[in-house]
């Protein structure tokens, strides 16, 4: 019989190719497509065979439900996201939600029951995979989401609200303070730290602090032939200056900071105009917030120098802000319990990605599990974990499901 | 009555938008496209109105001919380009066009034919302003096309011989040799040249010698969060440094060399993501073939090196190498004495930019008259060109082609 871990692993790869995947080729998921109804559609049957009862919220996660002794207890949740960046891995977020399903079918099997409900959730974008705003469902479920932050469309110039759901509705995904017990959620690592230290697994001591901005560089479109290089004013090669500065001050830094540009436009982007407007977006990430802090406003002050001395337009908006958001001090305790009953080491570490975890930290206390990955490559069709890893994991959320059971005062 | 040269400023302000556009606001009217049949269609009607026959070559140029009064004479072709770069200005092309057709309805009024007919030629691809490739249609009519050349597929996957042409007819736009007697084009300058010295008009003496590159960089995508900065090889910073090198190489050189990265892309293009693979284009010119290829080659050169020290894969395609093209020496002389006949100073001048008069160059004599234009902006919705200075373009063009006349022989 393939274990609990192997068929975790097996279901996020048939996840991960069409109609599961918006792509032909490799995985794009992003939220509300066609290929994330099928995902749903898929998971709903995994949920039932687990012996949950399964539902769909009013931001579309997906939510099975185990019911537990003690009626109108607080319920455990463990979850992730459904959704994926384009050209993504198999396992940043699916894995979790798997684990989840995992988790409770093994409850199921021996009719074991906790005094509270487990509830799986499928989250449905936490990578801001097709609208521009990250977490929208978990925030939705926090409570922490506005409704005037669901004005938004996808670069079809789909909106939201046509998208499949009802944003008079939205903010009901909200649940209320109390309800929740605490939100359990597991994920690779995405990061080299685990590899490096031959450990399986590592407990989260929270997420590190991200900033994010989007700068637009505005210079002179021009002729490519007959622009002499003293009189031009381009915006792109104003960018690549400034892309590079950006390197070389989190470069400086030798600490976990880390600065990335990812996105790129250069408008009209024909080979033979000079570039006039160029937009990029910047992402700066530290464990410490103030670190981040200092570097986020040294690039600010690069940026507007290179700016300034190639004449060029300079605007930069932060898009942005989310603070550091610790994990649950108690639930890290049970955590690490729960590997050295399973004979593993203890390690915790700090997460350089988001994840719905911070989100759900405004509503409840929150544990993270990190699990092992190749190389630590993610967002990467090359994303790859170890289905021996995933048992352990498997073997953790249980031990820290017990051990939260036997430490469960409902008054 | 409003003058020949405002009317062909106001009739390409006409075609400078909707439908003569394929953008709501701005202009890029691409081959083929719907924005290129109503301007077909309008200029159609502008030609038969100055009395030339009109019809339609294999390649779709538009032509209007006007009869000489030698039967079997080889034609004097006028001409330019209908198509446009996106977002760009409403003369670079068009106003070629609507002077050759006003030279024509100038000799129309008066009843005047030549010798040898006049046929004024709209083509179609010059910018390479939907498919990857440019001058399509020129090359197409000076024979200097091969049928593989047309294997082209545009952005939204749309091939050439799905866009509205048969390309097993394609090629049959050729002209003889011998037939043409010479292509004359007049153009806005795109540069800043005539501006500068405060004339109208200049001959041109030849058009400076092209290379155009495709360079593809590949790294490794990874997390922006997660992925430490001494780990990673980003592909956007790679392509940024070589970006800011190739500038590097055209200022150093303090001639008329210019290089030039327009287009760029990203992949996969999220903020929290780095990038894997981006891809960029790079336009080299100078009136000196050979300072054109030194500098080419100390950009890839640099390129390579800055690839090798980033550990990034780089590949980079040679996809145009026009060489300088010489206008015709006693073309240039007849040019100038029409100028100088209309009381402005005879002033050469070399072209930056591409034209279809260089691909002609293989079928004929060529000449080209500049136009001052504001600014020498270009490739831009800021083109600007005074019809005062049309205007005399027009004379000179007159000037030109009666001076052709009197020294056409028909032996």
């Amino acid at each position: 019989m393939v274990s609990g871990g192997a068929r975790a692993v097996a279901r996020c790869d048939a996840l991960g190719i069409a109609p599961y995947s918006d792509m032909a080729h490799g995985l794009y998921r992003g939220y509300l497509t066609t290929a994330y109804a099928a995902a749903q559609e898929a998971l709903a049957e995994w949920m039932a065979q687990a012996g949950m009862a399964v539902r769909r919220d009013a931001a579309a996660n997906l939510i099975g439900r185990y019911e537990g002794t003690l009626p109108g207890a607080p319920a455990l949740l463990i979850g992730s996201h459904l959704d994926s960046v384009r050209d993504g891995g198999r396992y940043d977020g699916p894995l979790g939600i798997m684990l989840g399903v995992e988790a409770v079918a093994a409850l199921h099997q021996t009719g074991q029951r906790l005094p509270f409900p487990i509830e799986v959730i499928a989250f449905g974008d936490e990578e801001g995979s097709r609208f521009p705003a990250a977490m929208l469902t978990s925030r939705a479920v926090a409570g922490t989401l506005a409704l005037d932050a669901l004005d938004l469309v996808d670069v079809d110039g789909v909106a939201l609200a046509q998208a499949g759901v009802n944003l008079s509705d939205y903010l009901s995904a909200a649940r209320a303070p109390g309800s929740t017990l605490a939100y359990l959620e597991a994920h690779i690592e995405q990061g080299p730290v685990l590899e490096a230290e031959g450990l399986a697994v590592g407990t989260v001591t929270g997420i590190a602090a991200q900033l994010r901005y989007q700068a637009v560089i505005k210079g002179i479109a021009g002729h490519a032939g007959t622009s002499s290089m003293p009189l031009r004013r381009d915006a792109l090669a104003g960018a690549a200056e400034m892309i590079l500065a950006i390197e070389g001050i989190a470069r400086a830094d030798a600490s976990d900071l880390v600065a990335t540009v990812g996105r790129i436009e250069a408008m009209p982007g024909a080979p033979n105009v000079i570039a006039g407007e160029v937009r990029f977006t910047i992402d700066i990430r530290s464990g410490d917030a103030a670190r981040r802090d200092r570097a986020a406003e040294s690039i600010c002050d690069a940026l507007a120098g290179i700016a300034d001395r190639r004449d060029l337009d300079f605007a930069i908006q932060r898009v942005h802000d989310l603070p550091a958001s610790p994990c649950d001090v108690a639930l890290m305790d049970l955590m690490d319990a729960a590997i050295a009953a399973v004979g593993h080491p203890v390690r915790r570490l700090v997460s350089g990605a988001g994840h719905d975890a911070m989100v759900m930290a405004a509503l409840c206390p929150t544990a993270m599990l990190f699990i092992r990955c190749r190389h630590g490559i993610s967002h990467n069709p090359a994303e790859h974990v170890d289905p021996a890893d995933v048992d352990v994991a498997l073997q953790v959320m249980l031990g820290f499901i017990d051990r939260l059971g036997a430490t469960f005062d409902p008054a």
